[in-house]
């Protein structure tokens, strides 16, 4: 979380939301009850964050919960398999799986929380930068590779395995994920 | 649609519950109300499908509305990239992306909506599955190569690029999928 950017409480702020998004779910998530299960008052809430889903967007992406380390394990393989354990993580744990859930069945109308994801996104994304740029460093990346396709096939088909197809996602799950986007099916 | 395993009227049924879930939202979804839109009798439907969500599995894997064509293009790569416009068409045509979103956003506590995603999947699956044996016949596939995993990835990127990351969705990017996939990042 960047401190340079936010009240002092911000993290009991943030964990506040979070808590309180997954205990009721997105519609009746109200800065009120942030305030008071944080200890911080509604207006400097409200100063620093002019909306719900401006606190919720801060939230999701600076919150220590969906705190992601970068690995550098000396691999391409290697920080892809660390990155796709941790994605499975973040969907299965206890204690952010409720966010997940209650954060994509918010509502199909509603423009802001695809603000919100967009934003939640690009951040990872643009952390994510570095793993690539070592990678080709070391001629493991194909010239002309786009990274944010290899991270939409891995990241997809571990959402898409977990939330929609159902099924095993264990470890030979991520091994195979890996190693078909990085060696191809072919 | 496989007419023999449901009533005769079974097209108008699904389209009158898959309209009324876009309209309505999963909660508000009720037998009564297909039964009046599609002039079917409510004992008629209930004969068939002992609860909503049987019915709602029925009408999202039968529907001529979620209907795939299975290409058969001659080649992995021409056939990858024909389901992955027909993903991409479904998941942004005004007639199926409401369908869709209604589904995802049916609320978090709902297992039997696990179930009819599963149902869902598993069934596109074995449609898909002819694809990877002439596949495999022509020896475009790699020994061990896994079809659902590939289907994760291909599917997934275009789930996530969509839903969750937003940008640019256009032929360029399904292509670079499928070659990811096929030939690899590395």
């Amino acid at each position: 979380m960047n401190i340079q950017n936010g009240p002092r409480k911000a993290e009991a702020i943030f964990a506040a939301t979070l808590e309180l998004l997954a205990e009721h779910g997105y519609e009746r998530l109200a800065i009120e009850a942030v305030a008071a299960r944080s200890g911080v008052n509604k207006t400097t809430l409200y100063r620093w964050w002019p909306s719900k889903d401006a606190l919720l967007a801060a939230a999701l992406r600076d919150s220590g919960l969906f705190a992601v380390d970068i690995p550098d394990t000396g691999s391409l393989r290697g920080d892809l398999l660390a990155v796709a354990t941790q994605i499975h993580r973040l969907l299965t744990s206890e204690h952010t799986a409720p966010v997940v859930t209650a954060t994509l069945t918010a509502g199909p109308r509603r423009p802001e929380l695809g603000d919100v994801s967009r934003s939640f996104f690009a951040d990872r994304m643009a952390r994510e930068k570095p793993i690539f740029e070592r990678a080709a460093a070391r001629g493991e990346l194909r010239s002309g590779a786009d990274p944010v396709v290899v991270m939409d096939l891995l990241a997809g088909a571990i959402w898409f395995r977990l939330l929609l197809r159902g099924g095993d996602t264990g470890p030979n799950f991520l091994e195979e994920a890996v190693d078909t986007v990085l060696n191809g099916a072919a």
